[in-house]
């Protein structure tokens, strides 16, 4: 295989990535510098050496050797809060939104709804530990923050499941995010459980 | 102007319709048999004839003369809920789906922002007249069940401004459709209102 | 079944339309005005009364009891050519672009390609009997003038040959319009048939 | 800025990558094995390394310090036509095409309609020096093959004028890729243009 062909491959595995475009990347990077391509190589060096999931929430960030995250680690984050989600870039998207100052931790995936060797996939004892110790500390609820979607939902069952135990011993509060109309719905168009949602949820 | 052009232009008055769909249209019905073209007519006629607005929720109905709709009508029908809605198809959409067993009112649009001659555009002073009367006969609740749009959530706040006087009065609950994911929403791409929502509904 | 759901299957019959748009077209008639939907019937009525096909090129036209369409009956009119096509807004989409000054011919439809009764799906016979008076007053060539798809080509390929003793008697020339690259086309993206063709029609 | 952040933005600048992608991207590297990732840099190492344009058509090739791809240096290609492109996606595209056996030359961009150090541009000065050396091995066509679009076409004259006199002087052909309809056309919906070359190389 050529080389072309081969990085090609690499491309065409990243997340929306066909092969059409993966080649139209080898060709932008035949064609860039020298100099940005070494550039970009070493981003992607210091990405994979200085870049660190968190010990806490299990998210990633620059490490610099620490072991906790700012967000772990600041003493204004709201202890009583744990917002469990599947993955970094939901994280940030909630955490861009400005609307939650509270600790979140990243379960690494959904729980297939065939479940199967669940504990091998998503941080469920992981979770189970941060839980444990978050309780210690202060902790009132743990927000399930999954899509909205039938993986998502058995996700959110399973975790209610597991962390019953937990919720009881503790007096944890477990929540999930709301359901009901999303920014822009029209009611002519919405779909029967959501309308169902936002008529239970309504206020 | 020809025929074929005149009756292209009423066709690209109807919804979503632009001007090559309109043609094919009267392509559609040149090509069509006598026989269903005159069905086709008889129907409209039908329609206009025999359709009327319900005198208590404004809904069209077939009305075989009489005043009020199947819903407003019933003795099945909740009385303590009124949902206000913006158009019949929007009523539609809500009953088809079989959660709410209450009663409708078509308010015949939205609120425009640039509020004038609001109560020529809507109807407001007759939203007003069922609410007092319906305040008679066991009303307890009004659902505002408006698109989660700018101009949803304005005439949302002009409905709760102008039923305020009868809701104190009557003790009514002035409630609106509850916002947050709708289905299958992902969190890595919801936008931060409805983040917001979602996390203040949770439950 | 209701009238509003009765007209709603007439219209999810037009061209294009599903059971939604259907019912919002319903929607649209009830909320306009009577004397506006009068005008509208009233025009359908006119077209199916006053508009027939053209006895030579069989399209649709304004008869006001004519036989000829003005494309037909104008001296105007190149007699040399005759453009073959599937349907009227093919027709007009071609008249139009301001292109051809020749003739018409109105097929009514393609050719299936698993032939059978092409006789009564397609005007077969009318279009060899049109060519042949053409033939009479100056034809010299007929365009076949088709969508560049496997059921265009059938019928090209199943004209050309029903044709052909037509064309071998009159010395009349068959063309087809020719293919390659259309506006717009960037050979990144473009299908191997078209830069096929491109190629051979170079110029 | 974070190395997050930093290598974000170089994933943005791919070739039809937003900043939500790019982000993505990182997480997906984040996410992958070392080993995964090393063989990736390495794959990117040795495209910057061991592919080289060909010094004759000036597309990229794995060159293991050859001067001329495959392409170039193989006898079974037809050394009487010459093929001048925007792009090596666009060659490969044709080439993959199987439809045609001669040369290529890749011009590496198109001419901008307001013209101005256009040969700093595009590689103008390279290819009538091309030109000229084939003339002397057999060429005897030059086919400007460029997107059907204003700055393609321009693209194409600003070529024909810079070629005229090599043409006049070695008797060369230049042609262009044909126009007409491309695979899966309707003539409901071709553009005039289209409509207008189609006719003007009916065959």
């Amino acid at each position: 295989m050529s080389i072309i062909d081969r990085l090609s491959e690499y491309f065409a595995h990243f997340p929306g990535i066909g092969e059409r475009q993966a080649r139209r990347f080898v060709y932008f990077l035949l064609r860039a510098e020298n100099g940005y391509v070494k550039d970009f190589l070493e981003s992607i060096v210091a990405l994979k050496k200085n870049v660190a999931r968190c010990k806490s929430c299990f998210r990633f960030f620059e490490s610099a050797d620490k072991e906790l995250c700012a967000l772990c680690a600041s003493s204004a984050t709201d202890q009583s809060l744990l917002m469990v989600m599947e993955k970094d870039s939901d994280l940030e998207n909630f955490a861009q939104s400005g609307t939650y100052r509270g600790r979140f931790f990243i379960l690494g995936g959904l729980v297939p709804i065939t479940e199967k060797d669940t504990e091998k996939k998503v941080r469920a004892k992981e979770l189970l530990a941060a839980a444990q110790s978050a309780a210690a500390s202060g902790l009132k609820e743990i927000i399930l923050a999954f899509a909205a979607s039938p993986q998502g939902e058995h996700t959110e069952s399973y975790l209610r499941k597991i962390l019953a135990p937990l919720s009881i011993k503790h007096g944890l509060k477990i929540s999930s995010l709301g359901r009901g109309l999303s920014t822009g719905a029209e009611l002519e168009y919405t779909d029967p459980d959501t309308l169902k949602n936002a008529l239970k949820n309504r206020s």
